[in-house]
């Protein structure tokens, strides 16, 4: 090695000790008669000293030229300092420079290797190398490192064998659009990048496996909405002979351990959650539950009372933001306009606030006598001093409104810690969606979801099949799906019948997903799995709310690559050999 | 669980207590009165027995139904056995059955679930996921998962961070030839897939990272020789602040601690041996060091005594293959074929017998008297009962013709024994080699491959610039190189002297490698590292040859998946998006 210690390490005990750091200047000061550099590694932060008439004319000089980020190796003396420092590691000691070579000069770097930088996001992407040496970014791929690690020794030490499959695979229709790859062997063929390895992972089960698991990259060619990845990374898992308790149970285990090892927090058992129940509660099948402030239906309560907002709609539902009452009407035409937003998509809002002597006073006075009023708060649970926000409407697209307002009460109140985990399951999800544009079912969690046995009879009526629920299951952490999965279909004609159900043909399930089927009839095992979006779980333990300073080197929202200017053009010769070619110039 | 136990798991223990076991049939026999079902799962095989006026008539009758492969819950008391099988971990018990439920039936396989198979390959490869339950591939998959989990500890243990990176790319033109994925969001621009993440990791060791690895797919479109794959799995690894000794005692302590904790074999401390001499000595850059028979040269030994052959070669070189002096005419001539073939490339083979009184013998005898047939002997350290071999020709040919002898001499004498090891390092290989064919030099090891700092100023006459040497090294075990690396170029001069050294104009190296180049310019570390090809690393530990049965799920030599049948076409929809159109139809 170039160096005998790392910034990192020396104490009070390496006094007296001559050593060998290299590293990057992170900063210099000259004070006159002394100056100081404070060298800069992976493992932390040393300061250097030079001083007139101790160091060497010539090393001080060699000092005078050096820029921030000029690659150094500097051998000298352990000492003491004279004002130590007690938010440095390291801040204890100093090295007294003997010797300082120059391993490689540096241009000023486009914006600050701090903490803090003045970089912005197109420049901090195009010098990604530079942004990645700034601690907190360093810091969260370091905490990825270690997840995937705990991940890996959770998982082998409950008998799951790690088993890597293909890349270059097989374009399907049903989900997410492919990136495909053209096989210049097999001219006119292409190869699809996995949007997951389910199916493969299904056959390792059929193989008798019986516990997979991979930290694997997937692909999903889809327009980036803000912080979506056209390559992301998954907990892929699979289990066989297993019932949904038994996954619930052992990825339980998994995120306590991470939790445990990684945050040193014991999250203890996690509540689970139906589907229906957290649509209801929470108008979201993703509910952050780090705060109540739970949805309360009022439709019986507030309907029949002559305003005809409520008396007309499907549903009115409410949530008491509590200590609120004090909101000024600047406050609440901003919720107003908030829940009117395109994306909320509410009418209106209708808001009461209970008065510290208990009187209600409502937006809608006009309607509703204070008798009425006090139902309201009763039944919202209202205590003196908390506001009551009421929503009404179509029952699904009220909840979605609803839910997006509980979250930013949740935001204003400071309910919404970065630092404190809520963990949940939501399960018994529906089987299939209808959805109106396309005019057919679409499978909810995908189409090898198995039907609970106790619906099976709801699919053959097609007024019921919507009422179809599967044994499929979210781990929720603060309003995010962290992850998901569901017990498969193992029954040839139980998946036939699914395909079918989705508007597959016979010819086409067999083209694309004969082999399963196949397998099916082999002897294939009972079994069922989920799947982790890591970058998720990394920026969630992180305490952050984008994936992107999780992945070394993220692509933009164009799905562009800006340090290695990537997607670019290839050869002629190239796209020859491949057979195919370009359209882009007839579209000009 | 549908299971309390595993079929691996009951001893005479568990005697007495009544278990489920999941799992398939494995075989049934029937002797009238009573009959036997192996069942068998990952963990093992576990006998069930139903025995006439024991289990009911009910359950004897299920049993007769079933066939290989189908797949049953069995439960049912653990009994001792009156006939132990001390081959089956649970030979002492079997399972007195009193309920059985078929989870899933079979059709028979269309070959035999057993360790010697009667499938072929094309038949394995389309049932893939019943080829997988045969054991010797299951266990060649856990072996893998086994030694991923080893490096990823080891590596873990030195500070090193895996850290992801991306696969979705940029097409550069030097080496072999890119896969490469259309970009629907970038009309006619591609993505490339990586052939190794090697501009990732220095830009890493940029960003001061200091310790890289990752196991990872990596992607050749190349014609596929046996045994090929163009998707494989490396462990990728870089260091910053080394010189090429840390980075061999490094990865060399990985490998030492692989074979411990994976075979538990000590390997000792691996030798290094220079590429000249590995030429000089084996013909080949990889030797198989498992057996000596090291080249001895001749020239200077055989010619001036007039024969033609020898005298006009540049080389004559031999190799004692000691106790073959029994050889008979007809092997002789089998080794003169093997030689002459062309993948060999010899014009023929000089062979000389030891006789037991020390008289030498060849086939040359016309130009040769005892006394210089003598010379011979004593050159090639030879015994009586020894056979020597000499070819000659020019150099290079010459040494590899005698190399694949070498090998066969050694194959045959079964010297080349898969359970025995034998690693080395080769060092100090060439930096550039010359293409006849291409009228340029070509990087050796790559084009970020740094020049040995003593070797520099040979770079600056043409006539010597193919001595120069660099930095770089490979590990070889058995004759197969498993691994490689080289300490890279951190200097933006020397880099872009290089890719001028390669053929690439300045404005190509800066539109292929710009971001590169710059971030050599922001302060740059020396770094190096390696990889190792880790399909291959693992059919050594295997015992194999082929890399084949190390993959889940592998393509054919034209690069198919004869399971999934992938490649395949993609729908006109597909292509209109992504903007371009296949050529296939117009080259009919």
């Amino acid at each position: 090695m170039l160096r005998t210690h790392t910034c990192g390490e020396l104490r009070l005990d390496h006094v007296g000790q001559t050593v060998t750091l290299t590293g990057w200047v992170q900063r210099t000061r000259d004070a006159g008669g002394i100056s100081w550099i404070v060298l800069r590694d992976r493992y932390g932060l040393t300061q250097l000293v030079l001083e007139e008439g101790v160091e060497s004319a010539e090393v001080r000089e060699q000092a005078r030229q050096l820029g921030r980020e000029f690659v150094l190796s500097v051998t000298g003396k352990v000492a003491e300092r004279y004002s130590k420092n007690d938010k440095m590691p390291t801040g204890d000691i100093e090295i007294r420079v003997a010797k300082l070579d120059v391993l490689n000069p540096a241009k000023l770097p486009p914006f600050l290797i701090e903490d803090e930088t003045d970089g912005g996001d197109d420049l901090r992407m195009k010098y990604r190398y530079l942004d990645l040496r700034r601690n907190p970014v360093r810091q969260n791929l370091m905490l990825r490192h270690k997840m995937a690690q705990a991940v890996r020794r959770y998982l082998d030490g409950q008998e799951f064998i790690e088993v890597e499959t293909p890349v270059l695979i097989k374009s399907t229709p049903e989900g997410a659009r492919d990136f495909v790859v053209p096989s210049r062997m097999n001219p006119g063929e292409f190869y699809a990048l996995p949007q997951s390895p389910q199916t493969f992972k299904q056959l390792l089960m059929v193989s008798g496996f019986d516990r997979y698991f991979q930290i694997v990259k997937c692909f999903r060619d889809e327009d980036l909405r803000a912080d979506r990845q056209p390559e992301f990374t998954q907990i892929d898992c699979e289990m066989a002979f297993v019932e949904q308790e038994d996954i619930l149970n052992t990825f339980e285990g998994l995120v306590q351990y991470l939790f445990q090892e990684v945050k040193g927090v014991d999250i203890g058992t996690l509540p689970r959650m139906t589907y229906a129940d957290a649509m209801r509660q929470y108008g979201n099948d993703k509910p952050d539950t780090r705060f109540d402030m739970r949805f309360v239906e009022l439709s019986d309560v507030v309907q029949g009372q002559g305003f005809p907002v409520f008396d007309a709609a499907e549903l009115v539902v409410g949530i008491n933001a509590i200590t609120c009452a004090h909101y000024t009407r600047k406050q609440l035409d901003e919720l107003t306009d908030f829940v009117k937003k395109p994306q909320v998509g509410a009418t209106g809002l209708v808001y009461a606030r209970v008065d510290s002597d208990g009187n209600v006073k409502s937006s809608v006075d006009k309607f509703y006598s204070q008798q009425e009023l006090q139902k309201w708060s009763v039944a919202l649970g209202a205590n003196p001093g908390d506001l009551l926000l009421l929503l009404a409407g179509p029952a699904d697209k009220t909840r979605k409104a609803l839910s997006e307002l509980r979250l930013e009460m949740g935001q204003r109140l400071g309910l919404r810690d970065k630092n404190s985990f809520s963990p949940l399951w939501v399960v018994d999800f529906p089987l299939l969606e209808y959805l109106e544009e396309e005019g057919r079912y679409f499978a909810m969690h995908h189409p090898f979801t198995s039907p609970k046995p106790e619906d099976m009879a709801l699919l053959d009526n097609p007024d019921t099949i919507g009422q179809v629920r599967a044994n499929a299951y979210d781990m929720v952490i603060n309003g995010v799906e962290v992850g998901g999965g569901s017990i498969r279909i193992h029954d040839r004609a139980v998946q036939a019948r699914m395909f079918s159900l989705l508007g597959f043909s016979d010819e086409e399930a067999q083209a694309q997903f004969g082999f399963l089927l196949d397998a099916f009839e082999y002897g294939a095992p009972p079994h069922g799995g989920l799947a982790f979006g890591f970058d998720r779980l990394c920026s969630l333990f992180g305490g952050a709310d984008s994936i992107r300073d999780f992945i070394a080197f993220p692509k933009n929202n164009s799905g562009r690559d800006v340090m290695i200017d990537s997607p670019s053009q290839i050869s002629a010769a190239q796209l020859k050999e491949l057979s195919i070619e370009t359209k882009v110039a007839e579209k000009k």
